[in-house]
């Protein structure tokens, strides 16, 4: 894949995707009678799997192909065609597509490769002018196209096609890799997971992936969304569209790749130099509620739990339910049949956020029963040899019953146990489990030792989640049940959700004084932030109209001027160098702190000249600016920047110079909500300093919270500002605000 | 597993544990001619893979079981008998060991259950008993019992075997679990892994798996040592036996779990509070240069890449060979048929601590030579759909070829490649590949789409390392490279190894700075260390002896003692309560700084009485401290303590509030070397603060090194020292040493 060459059009396409993704009628340009040869391929594929609309090959070489006309060319075709899949090469694609234009057909695909991800992106701009020109939406190029089971369409060569098609199901993969969607089609042929539809979107020139997960937040019948990205086009509405998709409690689940590549932006700010990409990606994917996966193999588990049936939780009739079964999924109880196990099964469950509660004393006494006097019945429960076939499924029904356990993890192995013989009651638990809202998961000692295929999915039919390794039941559970909570804390209302989502937080701060933090403002008598080269005049504006506190100052050009300065000031204060070339000014030797009287000023002074223009020769050198030196407080970073693929994005973080040194800084995506800058900040381990950490007194949170947000709010509302740094911002005790010792606002080119 | 109730002797037992793993002879005691029991399960085993040496069945009940005579009792059987395997229930195991003993047997094992992991620890302790007794060395009791491939011993009811047995090879696995050394054994089978001998210790009443260790050590044809472990006996011995594996080029792979369960030790201490166990372990791990493990696939993957031969060093014949070939092996070339797939490998391999280096200029024109002018032929590679099956080997023969290569990793499809056709140039490229020290590693776009397992065995006797993943090859790769990286770096002459073990703080520090530094020593003004309760007096005897320097103070009870004191000590001063019963000042508000004049002192005095008295009521307060402020510097604090299974151990870490919110604290096993010492240091982040971050100066790096090692051997010599702290350490700009600001030596109980 390769980066777009032009943005998408503002306005959403998604409104008639549907008749993408379910065409009445499909014409196949350059169709092609050897089904060995890739053009072959879909028409093929169309007929075995029972297309149920109507197929119009187009090739002036043929007068027929398998039974159906062939048409000359695309004039020829009548009215009211859905959807081109164009199979020629390169060359051919832009006379096709215009002509799909002239025919008035509104959806087009072509799988050609050698336009953008080749070096050709003059082809791919006249592509993009077409589709245009003729408002044609076009899949591609560069890609393998796309599939909907339930209607037979396979508008794709996929290879995988050859074997077999996935059976029609929920789950919707979009890829913008071919290779790889044919690779996880494979996977879902394997572990038997339904489709609902693959698209491929390859180069993206018109339809991207975010245009297809709208439609698929939409609709209905997606349960499930699994995207594969290399890179977002147009990333800023990943944002509202996952909240969108949180707010319907549809799972998204993203695998981004290339983000060791993510070069750092050239920057001036350090908000700027700390957005590397990665963090970025990261921390919004997080606050948009999208769940992160790591691997194709975290994509398929996924889809696993989505396919038995696990946590769904559409059918708990009240709110309460809800919440119930999302505490009671975290409760897992642990049948194996090694205590070594058990312990590594506690290990990672803690590691995912699970817990393994004590069972009831009701089903500690039938585990009593079942198991020799030596054996503890504590969860894990180790059954070791003692368990035969019937025993251990007294077991597991037992703790099956167990009304705090929500989920049972049953650990088997072929030489203890004869699979063939409890397939049966397993499904039988599994079914028993799903109907309750609770889940059976089933894994082995050993990866090397799992149950034959057709088995599996009988379990799997059964809502029981089988996989090789107790690690990758207990990520993928804990993940879904992190992302349900979330669900249901959206879905709170507004007053309940800090308490929800962020309890540390919301316990410091009570709404009195959430209201008087917001009248923290900046006075006349405040100092002006800078700005290096440009708009220096409005970076003062920039700030009042965002109402930041600043620290009062006065720009001296002389050691007297400072004295004076000094005397109406007042000590201790700081000294800080002024430059427009300057931006780290501790580096330069520009900051000096603890002046407490003139003699320390006059050291000061003197040997800040010394030491910057001995290691910034070269600075414009405006003066010195003094400040009073405040005490007391956390020192935090807030920062605004621009991130090359999802927008406007703020920063958050430690002050200081451990700001750097341990990267505790959070990005947050713009435009945020009160409560996703909470959760962000919630998160930072400098949060316990503001808390009151070791003695020391609770500073400012609510002050801080609402200067992000107006931060925020206000670089959104100035596109002329590309970042924005406050570093530090003194965050004082709990009811004396905030306070901006330091800033820096710079301009877009 | 259960802790072991008694300490393991002192003496090393190693040395006779050849006649353990290679028996010339064996009693069965308990011996069954039913195979379908247990009991019944070693003869039988024994019998089919052709033990070598004789067998003694002992059972009352049989006069001869599947044509070997039985004896009625141990007091019956010949002489010299080396080894018993008791297979009697645990009601019988002491009276069977007794007569072991008078029978003059040295090694015994016991794979009954019922002691101490069932709470009977009077059992297990008779049985230690009668090991001391008779100089027997046992296995178990409740283990599997052991295994040794080559001479056919299967002194174990393993249902493995009952499938097949291992082949010989020189993989050595301990497991104090039984089932999980099963479930091991049976992965061995499926990726045809080779065994030099597996043990099961069980509940480890005389043998553990440490001594198992120093023995696989030892033997040379052992080549890789696997550990399951759930707790470890006499964990000090680690660090020693894996400073000698490290020495002989062994690699050792632990998996370690429980530590989710492991408890914080009620400590005084900052540094016993910091001392969660399981960070102990991480670091002391790393420091031995045992590799972790986190999953039995874990340790299944490192078998299978020292089965492939890859990263085998010993044919090499200089260091600069085996220096050049590490450094080779963390380049790797990618050939993928899917570009996405490239970046995500690209992506491991960057976390991983590989790279993908261009290829050579030669290797790009014969691969453009095969590509369509639209591929390009960077690396990763992406030969899409264009490779058939010749043009795929000519593009991998090519890579191979490219000498800045060490791995060459290959990603196939069921759906692009022919498996069958490719096998047989797989398997012959990757023969030659370890001819020369490289390796061609195989993985799939779709883990769902592995070869048959015939082919996989064919292509792991050629060398490829198959994986059903690039994740599991490039984590895998990259642990045992920088293992081997690690191997080198000891075999390197001492003054050479700081440079490559530890550049970034060998760079920071000439040999010169090295000898100052140990220059500093405390002087008789110096203060003294306070002890909470107890051995007060040595507490600062301690100190002395460590010389470690501390800083002048005086204690005062009133305000004019303090005033006076001040006079002589001169401004800025710290004020500190002085109580045996607060460990914690700060968070009591017995620390006050910044005490510049009479005033602020009087402040700073009544202010503390009156706090500490609120916080800290039931204390008994000695007086208050006064101590020059000392600044310019970075803060760390140091401390020792007593790990509960590793024994005595080391903690640095950042000073002041962020020690204990970032836990950027590294630990060390005692007694450490001065590069592991150098090495643990660089791992912290605050390093960057004493190398001089923003602007700072450069800190005393090598006189922190000097007191860590100084205070470490003390903390060893004097045994009745149970915890030590320093916090903070002042380390001052470079040249100027180190200075303990404040410190606590606590005793034994």
């Amino acid at each position: 894949m390769t980066p777009p060459d032009r943005p998408a059009s503002a306005e959403s396409c998604h409104a008639g995707l549907s008749r993408l993704l379910e065409p009445k009628s499909i014409a196949l340009i350059g169709a092609s009678p050897d089904t060995a040869k890739l053009p072959g391929r879909p028409l093929a594929y169309l007929r075995r799997y029972g297309f149920s609309g109507a197929i119009y090959p187009v090739n002036p070489r043929y007068r027929e192909i398998d039974g159906l006309t062939c048409h000359a060319s695309v004039a020829d075709l009548p009215e009211g065609i859905d959807l081109a899949l164009i199979l020629l090469g390169a060359s051919g694609v832009c006379e096709a597509l215009e002509q799909c234009g002239q025919r008035g057909i509104p959806f087009a695909i072509s799988i050609a490769g050698g336009f953008a991800e080749a070096g050709d992106h003059v082809s791919q701009a006249r592509l993009a002018e077409i589709c245009d020109r003729y408002s044609i939406q076009l899949v591609g190029p560069n890609c393998l196209g796309l599939m909907n089971p339930r209607s037979g369409l396979t508008a794709t060569f996929s290879s995988v096609l050859r074997e077999a098609m996935p059976r029609p199901g929920s789950v919707v993969l979009l890829t913008q890799s071919g290779a790889l969607g044919n690779a996880m089609l494979q996977s879902f042929l394997t572990h038997d997971i339904g489709v609902h539809a693959w698209v491929s979107t390859g180069n993206e020139v018109s339809i991207g992936v975010l245009d297809l997960l709208e439609h698929a937040i939409e609709d209905e019948a997606a349960g499930l969304v699994l995207l594969f990205v290399e890179a977002l086009r147009d990333g800023a509405r990943l944002l509202p569209l996952a909240r969108r998709a949180l707010a319907r409690g549809k799972p998204v689940v993203m695998l981004r790749t290339g983000l060791s590549q993510m070069g750092r932006t050239a920057s001036v700010s350090h908000t700027g130099k700390l957005a590397g990409a990665p963090a970025v990606w990261r921390d919004v994917i997080r606050q948009a509620g999208v769940i992160e996966a790591h691997s194709l193999d975290d994509l398929v588990d996924h889809a696993q739990l989505h396919e038995c049936g696990a946590l769904l939780l559409s059918h708990a009739a009240t709110q309460a339910e809800r919440v119930a079964r999302v505490r009671a999924a975290g409760a897992i109880g642990v049948v194996s049949a090694s205590g070594g196990q058990g312990v590594m099964i506690a290990d990672s469950a803690t590691a995912a956020g699970l817990s393994l509660p004590a069972f009831a004393e009701s089903v500690q006494r039938e585990l009593r029963a079942m198991l020799p006097p030596q054996m503890p019945v504590t969860n894990p429960v180790d059954t070791a040899l003692f368990a035969d076939g019937l025993a251990l499924e007294r077991c597991c029904r037992a703790v099956m019953a167990d009304p705090s356990i929500g989920t049972l993890l049953l650990t088997v192995s072929s030489f203890a146990n004869d699979y063939a013989a409890m397939i049966d009651w397993l499904c039988d638990l599994g079914r028993s489990a799903r109907d309750q809202g609770r889940l059976l998961a089933l894994t082995y000692l050993s990866s090397s030792d799992r149950m034959p295929v057709e088995m599996r999915h009988r379990l799997q039919q059964a809502g029981v989640l089988e996989m090789p390794t107790q690690q990758r039941i207990v990520a993928v559970l804990g993940c879904r049940r992190a992302w349900w909570a979330r669900v249901l804390a959206a879905q709170e209302t507004p007053e309940d959700l800090p308490r929800v989502k962020a309890a540390g937080l919301s316990r410091e701060a009570s709404r009195e004084d959430r209201d008087r933090s917001l009248e923290v403002r900046p006075d006349s008598s405040l100092g002006d932030p800078r700005s290096p080269g440009g708009a220096q005049g409005d970076a003062a504006g920039f700030m009042q109209r965002a109402s930041v506190p600043l620290v009062p100052e006065r720009l001296c050009q002389t050691l007297d001027e400072a004295i004076a300065a000094a005397a109406s000031l007042g000590f201790p204060l700081v000294l800080k160098v002024a430059s427009p070339d300057i931006a780290h000014k501790t580096e330069a030797g520009g900051v000096a702190l603890d002046i407490t009287d003139e003699a320390s000023l006059g050291r000061a002074w003197r040997g800040m000249v010394e030491t910057v223009s001995a290691r910034a020769p070269d600075a414009r050198i405006q003066g010195y600016v003094l400040q009073p030196q405040m005490r007391g407080g956390g020192e935090l970073i807030v920062g605004c920047s621009l991130d090359a693929e999802l927008g406007r994005v703020l920063m958050v973080g430690a002050g200081g110079i451990w700001a750097e040194l341990i990267e505790d800084v959070v990005f947050i995506g713009l435009p945020a909500t009160r409560d996703e800058i909470r959760e962000a900040l919630s998160r930072l381990k400098v949060m316990a300093v503001l808390r009151g950490a070791r003695g020391g007194p609770a500073l400012d949170i609510e002050a801080t919270l609402a200067l992000i947000d107006r931060l925020g709010k206000q670089f959104v509302a100035e596109t002329w500002v590309a970042e924005v740094d406050i570093n530090p911002l003194l965050v004082r005790p709990r009811g004396q605000g905030v306070v901006a010792l330091d800033s820096l606002v710079v301009a877009r080119d």
